[in-house]
């Protein structure tokens, strides 16, 4: 068996020094084309991002730190690198701006934004620009670097409630390329199989983006673990004829309360897990907690374009006129999580009390 | 408000006399093509059904009607007319296998050659083959207008079960385009808006061949009801949100104690319509039943290809390589289905012995 993950690149990188710029896998290309883009501009990262280039809320927290570093070049080199802090820091305000508007749902983009902020602000007063700019840097690798190691910890917590043999459903992509590297709903997978044992996935294909065909798969595919793809609506059929164990979704953002809010479908794939008694879980770092809201009820919900159901496979697949609603996530309320698995261990029961302990606040 | 369908042929109809042929509407076309194919051979009919080009049980059992007809012309015309009657009822075995083997699961389709085949069997020791395909011409032409008129009975039971104002989701197509005019899902809102009630469908896209999107969404255009279109995956959602107020679907084969077959994802809908105590309707014609099958679990299940996930749409949007799972039906328990909407009435509660009642067996 090969591992033909050796030969794929990270989802995201930054290239050079402070002026460099953001490297990141075009993820609207896979799973037939492995391309690379560059971000040069502000303009480009908020675009890869809204236009999920990269996505995935730890993917995009970490794309969105090094945004800001782009975001400053301008304000921190050449003549401006002992210039004016005062321009500097309204540069700064444009960029996270800018950078928090590119999608509304995934807290770790406001967790990270906020991180690099808290950074330039603790910088000594003394400072100039491009030294600031150094420190931004390091801090996005810093973050970057961190999501690598916390994803590691996620599969590490996560492995021992997959059973050998287990086959397990995810919905979308939560792997790889929904972080900087390994994943979260996917680093359980992974750990698991690292370990020896024998999973087989149910991969949702996760309309209208086709997330879980296109990069799931793939990501799986490429590790050479065994993988069949089902259509969205097929996940209760299969989990009534016996083939599924375990379900392992990542999250975008969670309430203090537990209450969850991932991609479209998930929540319907937790009522039909809880119908056939199965294990749901939910793997997600803890930059995706919100504690200021106190249940799902208050997670804004990105809408998208109809036009990703109406004309999806560049073909117009819906009469013209029709209404159309596409809400981007749900949320999926805490009573039917089984257990988060975050970096810091196993939340179960998923309840208020204990997500603050786990969490440390 | 006009009403658009005035323009829209019948799904399906007979061109001509006994040497004339079945026309349809290639629904695989819709919604961008309204097109008529004319189905001249027995094997034209039988790949018409095979690839979808007609489809909804209903509809594929008037279809096989007619292609008994196109299959026996060649032993019944000409100077086989007046001929062998030993090699006419070969050549319906022949038929008949061979329509019987185009798709597994709606129960219609073998209801329909049943009775084309009881015909035959009905006519006079005497009767020519010419003389036997005139009857069958006959009996195929009383299935399409039996159709007609139950699908019209199905609507008036059905509406007084929607109320005005409601939101009212559906799968797949059960709509005219799935019998021979008005449907028996969508028969239900049709009579429901006709009567004045104001009516709001939520149409699952209904993957991988989005007859939701292409069929349902379109006919409902046609007809000027509000319509609006969803992922599959986000059902579960639109009822969390207050918006629907019943479900509706078809269904290919019910078994004697109420659990019915239907296109993948029907039981995921039902599952996610008790969680939400929204009431689920399931609309069919007494011919598709199937009293022999005890209860759903012997109910055959079409497997159809992968591709149709993995390519759908000319597009490949999954990795080569990849397992696929596409079962094209799943069977939703009768403890799921609060009612079963028949042309003889309304059966409630489902279980054995109501259907037993109602269909008078």
């Amino acid at each position: 068996m090969t591992d033909s993950r050796d030969n794929m690149p990270p989802t995201l990188h930054w290239v050079g020094s402070t002026d460099g710029h953001l490297r990141l896998i075009d993820q609207t290309r896979l799973p037939t084309e492995l391309v690379e883009i560059d971000c040069e501009s502000l303009e480009s990262v908020v675009e890869a991002i809204r236009n999920l280039r990269v996505r995935g809320a730890p993917a995009i927290g970490a794309a969105a730190a090094y945004g800001v570093c782009v975001g400053l070049q301008s304000a921190a080199s050449g003549a401006n690198a002992k210039g004016d802090r005062a321009a500097f820091f309204k540069r700064l305000d444009e960029t996270v701006d800018a950078l928090a508007a590119s999608r509304p749902t995934a807290m770790n983009l406001f967790w990270a934004l906020d991180r690099m902020r808290r950074r330039a602000n603790e910088c000594d007063e003394n400072e100039s620009p491009g030294g600031i700019l150094v420190k931004l840097l390091d801090e996005a690798k810093a973050i970057e670097q961190e999501d690598r190691d916390l994803c590691r910890r996620i599969g590490r917590h996560g492995a021992p409630l997959l059973a050998d043999g287990a086959g397990v459903l995810t919905h979308c992509n939560a792997g790889a390329l929904a972080t900087v590297d390994y994943g979260t709903a996917l680093a359980v997978v992974f750990a698991a199989h690292e370990s020896g044992k024998r999973i087989e996935v149910y991969v949702d294909e996760t309309r209208p983006l086709l997330q879980g065909s296109r990069l799931t798969a793939w990501e799986l595919t490429m590790r050479n673990i065994p993988a069949t793809l089902i259509c969205d609506s097929a996940a209760a059929q299969v989990m009534r004829e016996g083939r599924v164990q375990a379900v392992v979704v990542g999250a975008d953002r969670i309430a203090a309360n537990g209450d969850a809010a991932n991609k479209i479908g998930t929540y319907s794939v937790a009522l039909a897990a809880k119908a056939h008694a199965i294990p749901f879980y939910v793997a997600a770092p803890s930059s995706t907690f919100d504690l200021s809201l106190p249940s799902g009820e208050s997670i804004p919900i990105e809408q998208r374009d109809g036009r990703e159901i109406t004309h999806g496979f560049g073909r117009q697949t819906a009469p013209a006129g029709v209404g159309v609603y596409n809400p981007a996530f749900d949320v999926t309320p805490a009573e039917l999580i089984d257990a988060i698995i975050c970096e810091h261990g196993v939340i179960r029961p998923v309840e208020k009390d204990g997500i603050a302990k786990v969490l440390g606040k």
